[in-house]
């Protein structure tokens, strides 16, 4: 018996944004591993083994993923919004290293929407222009590196999307993105609070980097920063498609 | 009767990779607008109205499915990818400003799996840390803001994924675009040319900024380019969640 594993995204919450090939993979799989949140979102049938962790443990459930996978399971690996963008896919290919003939196993990628363009979509088209997509989260990298990044991003005048802008871990850190932000940016800058997007909780919120305030964003929260010729239109914000 | 209007993203290719709710919305279509070979791939049904236009109508394509939809029809705006991605969405809010009331129409926009992210995931998770989208047409800005922005990315260790990186009319471009990088970011870095991901026609190919040649993409292409920390496992290539 051939195993498979298959990391796929869900999109960020309704089944209406679920591609029909991860459905499918799903409709195939022998064990679905993720995060416990997100392997609940995978329809229930019986035999389905569904393997479900904890937030912080993506390595320890990529390895386990692999080993069923080489053991002769059909193995669909869950992430939110996209697997490729702040997910599971990374975190498979890194435990994929340990092993001796990683092209011995049958993996695919399935990709998702991810939240960033989901939530764009709810409010117009805040990325409508070049844009950067930054993971607040300072688990794995210095926050040095992320108000880098952030600067740099500034300065050349991208629309930038953040990812998991904040947690109880790290109650001010978003604080400090926020100053950052205002330096470079200005006050009137638009921003776009999106918060569990597509799902029964959502709600959407447009400020000024002058009014945002860190306590407009936790774990479920997309935020979405204008480049400087973003602009609203009625209940819309989009980013015009030309740059002068 | 109360025209609507939805501005849909039908991924990159694959009828696998469209959304439910994408495909909803055109089973309830009266009329599809979009570039001819976009507007193609919405499923052919009686009575449903196609208006197919070239490639650089877009601003015009927008009033016309505005108008479409303020005199009571059910429009949809098709882009392929994500709308809000260089796509239809941010031209449907610019045609949007002209109009006396723009919150009169019902207006929706669906997201779709853009090119970068269906990319990524063929070869693998090159995205899979903090990223960069820069459209590298310069019909709507300048190069100099190109060069500029892909100096900030390239300078803050960004990875990047590139859109419309070469046409028949801008011959010479994406070779100064692959010289800026190889100056910034050293030639072993990898580079991914992913050409009409999900289709018949794909190609992706793994290389290295040095060995990178301006040919090696064409209009159907997202070329992908590695942080400083991207490496390969196998055929794949990822980029690992954490930096130094």
């Amino acid at each position: 018996m051939t195993g498979r594993l298959t990391v796929v995204g869900l999109g960020p919450g309704s089944p209406d944004q679920i591609t029909p090939e991860v459905s499918a993979a799903l409709a195939e799989a022998t064990d679905v591993v993720g995060y416990g949140p997100y392997a609940a979102r995978a329809p229930a049938r019986p035999g389905l083994v569904v393997h479900a962790s904890d937030n912080r443990e993506e390595l320890g459930r990529a390895r386990r993923a692999i080993a069923l996978a080489a053991s002769g399971r059909r193995v669909v690996v869950v992430s939110s919004g996209d697997p490729g963008v702040f997910a599971m896919a990374a975190a498979v290919f890194e435990a994929l290293e340990e092993i001796p003939d990683p092209d011995s196993l049958d993996i695919a990628v399935l990709p998702g929407v991810t939240a960033m363009l989901a939530a764009a979509a709810r409010i117009g088209a805040p990325l409508g222009h070049d844009f950067c997509a930054i993971n607040l989260s300072d688990n794995l990298k210095p926050f040095a590196l992320v108000e880098a990044r952030l600067r740099a991003a500034a300065g050349a005048d991208f629309a930038l999307a953040l990812y998991n802008p904040r947690s109880a871990a790290r109650s001010d850190g978003f604080g400090r993105v926020l100053a950052i932000l205002r330096e470079s940016c200005g006050g009137e800058r638009l921003v776009v609070f999106a918060r569990a997007v597509t799902t029964p909780e959502e709600t959407i919120a447009t400020t000024t980097l002058a009014e945002a305030r860190p306590e407009m964003a936790d774990m479920r929260t997309i935020v979405l920063i204008g480049n400087s010729q973003t602009r609203r239109v009625g209940r819309f914000v989009y980013t015009p498609r030309s740059a002068p």
